[in-house]
């Protein structure tokens, strides 16, 4: 087997890619730019639309037709055809993100398209509207309407923290998401996309790139803690209803349920204490739980042992704990076959790769409802994301697009 | 030993005084009040400045001469003399505060002292100013003027949440608590004072005064948790830092710490989790412990048990605690001679009492560095304080006063 494939050793090749991607990042991480660093480029804002008309104008430039449904979603058609396969990822970021979490995967998918042009099957490249769920409290929205998982109701109930609505937002952009068509379905062949890890297990294996087999669910758990506030000077310890020991209880219960399979993860990331002042024993603690798994059945199956633990701890300490299911996805297993090939190209490549589960949620989690959908990850530094100092390699994400376009040629190789 | 003294069943006796304390205390908690029911009359404020006139009309109904020294402390002098019994407590609240904090020992004290008229010692009675800590962050302010405990500079120092000194909003109200002269000392013969219980000991074992043999002291110490902010998804639970799930034992090694010892309460009444988001494992929780007892080898043990368990939560964890003492504040223990009369009293008298020590800190802990002090307690429904819900009996505090005339009387008999 050869060291590398022809891309790897061509003037044009790799690290060209690199340099375009590097250029293309920097372009993209100057709009919503933040005085600390950060990029704040939040869905449905001029931001987002900014960083979709920079999109439009390199697939222009690539002499694409680019149009952009009501969701907000822009689609470049780099060959006609049908079905076809597409690529991509999101443009928008959370308050204060980085640079490589969405966008790592459009460019990418850019320069793997640009490698594709003489692919016999037809091709695009997708940027998805309002993917992470920092505005609006829901994530992959643009994808969401784009595959008709979203009834036209929503786009009028959900809001941002200033009360406004979704709808709104998008109309002041020109943009119509409850009248969004559904494009994603039997037409596309396969969706590809590229994604930096938000982990460490690429950096803790070596591995260049994440082959994902699995995109988790999650539970999420509201837990309101309801104990007696008392003086912290003159209540013995022998009759408190301390809701502050009750809930760290409780923290460490989520801690211990998540390590009883490899799959789990589980977090306490909210919590909050009443009337939380120094001299006061704690009446009331909400805790916000988030369990994720790729084994729906296991996810189930944590979340209910979690509740078993909090009536546990209730009923020894003697205070009130009522947990509420506030939300609840899935797990996603994505399609083999594309994996498969992917897979291959890698062996032949000769790059270190690594087959994972996705914790995070993506776009491809929504596109695999309705087609097949497969994702490559890339490492990002000590596994940062959602952070100004999220960190990612151009030489990985160049990697990454010539792995996804060989990837997409065998495919096309089977499929055309 | 007959069953009541002669006040009980005297016209003019206990019911009697029960009413006129019911009528002064409805007053008070006009001054201040809240619509939710709770007093907001903060230390140094014109409602703490209005509800010590009305103490000065009630005194000066009583003939007495009434002066009010630079730290806003009033004094009225019911019998002339030195040395001299003092009696009385504080009347500012916290915020959103109770009628009875404070304000049934300043109303009990006034009518121990009309029952004391024909003593053959010297009398005052006294309202302390600012005693809670609830503008200024530190408590019993008026006291410890009066005591020389604190410097000059404290009231420049001294500031609430506004930025405004405590010498600043002194001075609007005619005050200089800088150049109060200390008048507590050698000239107190005994300091008295009645006060809520804040606790449920006299309830739970159906006593109705509480002999106070000591005034717990307290450490109050603040940990830093630091970890690292992760994905909640994407990180699996072997390469965390949590932070909070590190916070969390560490809030159970303090209650564990406290169990260790009767006389020990340790408490964990504030957190704060950053960055607090649902999907993102703590970075940072920031903990504040308050650890009281009696005794001060006791707390100082505790404490250092806290810290010790802190340094093994973070070396078996791998994240960092780093801990400070914020404050420190030794236990008193009050005299015994005055409470032995007042025990002998409570025989002759036969009113269930009992003897206990405070947990929460009180003028009287800060006049006994000066003089002999003592402290009654009367039982507060279900031991809530600090709250609207605060409440306590009328005829609880006419006992108390009654039974306090009768041990000041004792004491003047012994001393004269």
């Amino acid at each position: 087997m050869s060291a590398a494939g022809p891309e790897l050793s061509q003037p044009g090749g790799e690290g060209a890619l690199a340099s375009v991607i590097r250029g293309r990042l920097d372009e993209l991480s100057s709009i919503g730019k933040q005085a600390g660093g950060g990029i704040t480029r939040l869905a449905y804002t001029a931001e987002e639309r900014a960083a979709h008309e920079r999109f439009g104008q390199w697939a222009g430039g690539d002499g694409c037709a680019v149009t952009v449904d009501g969701a907000g979603n822009s689609i470049a058609t780099y060959n006609e055809g049908t079905p076809y396969f597409l690529l991509g990822s999101h443009l928008d970021t959370v308050v204060n993100g980085g640079a490589y979490d969405g966008t790592a995967g459009v460019v990418g998918a850019l320069e793997a398209a640009r490698l594709l042009r003489d692919l016999n099957f037809g091709l695009r490249v997708v940027a998805f509207a309002g993917e992470e769920g920092a505005r609006f409290g829901r994530p992959t929205l643009g994808s969401s309407f784009a595959a008709g998982l979203l009834s036209t109701e929503v786009a009028g109930e959900l809001r941002d923290s200033d009360g406004v609505a979704l709808a709104h937002a998008a109309a002041e952009l020109g943009l119509d998401p409850a009248g969004c068509e559904r494009w994603l379905g039997d037409d596309v062949a396969c969706f590809f996309e590229i994604h930096i890890e938000q982990g460490r297990q690429l950096e803790a294996g070596a591995a260049r790139i994440g082959l994902v087999d699995t995109i988790a669910g999650s539970v999420r758990l509201r837990f309101d803690v309801e104990g007696r506030a008392d003086h912290s000077g003159a209540t013995p310890m022998s009759i408190r209803l301390d809701a502050l020991a009750a809930a760290s209880e409780l923290v460490l219960a989520v801690e211990s349920a998540a390590r009883r399979y490899r799959s789990t993860v589980a977090t306490v990331g909210r919590l909050e204490v009443s009337p939380n002042s120094v001299t006061t024993v704690p009446g009331h603690v909400r805790v916000w739980v988030d369990v994720r798994d790729v084994d729906s059945e296991v996810q189930r199956t944590t979340a209910n042992s979690i509740f078993e633990r909090a009536n546990e701890i209730a009923e020894t300490r003697g205070v009130s704990i009522h947990g509420d299911v506030i939300s609840e996805l899935a797990p996603v297993v994505l399609e083999a076959w594309p994996r498969a090939l992917a897979h291959e190209e890698c062996e032949r490549l000769t790059m270190p790769y690594r087959v994972l589960a996705s914790g995070a949620g993506h776009d491809a989690a929504i596109v695999a409802r309705q087609a097949p959908a497969m994702m490559l990850f890339i490492p990002c530094v000590d596994g940062i994301s959602h952070s100004p100092r999220e960190l990612a390699s151009a030489d990985d994400i160049a990697a990454a697009a010539t792995l996804l376009a060989e990837t997409v040629r065998y495919a096309g190789r089977l499929l055309g």
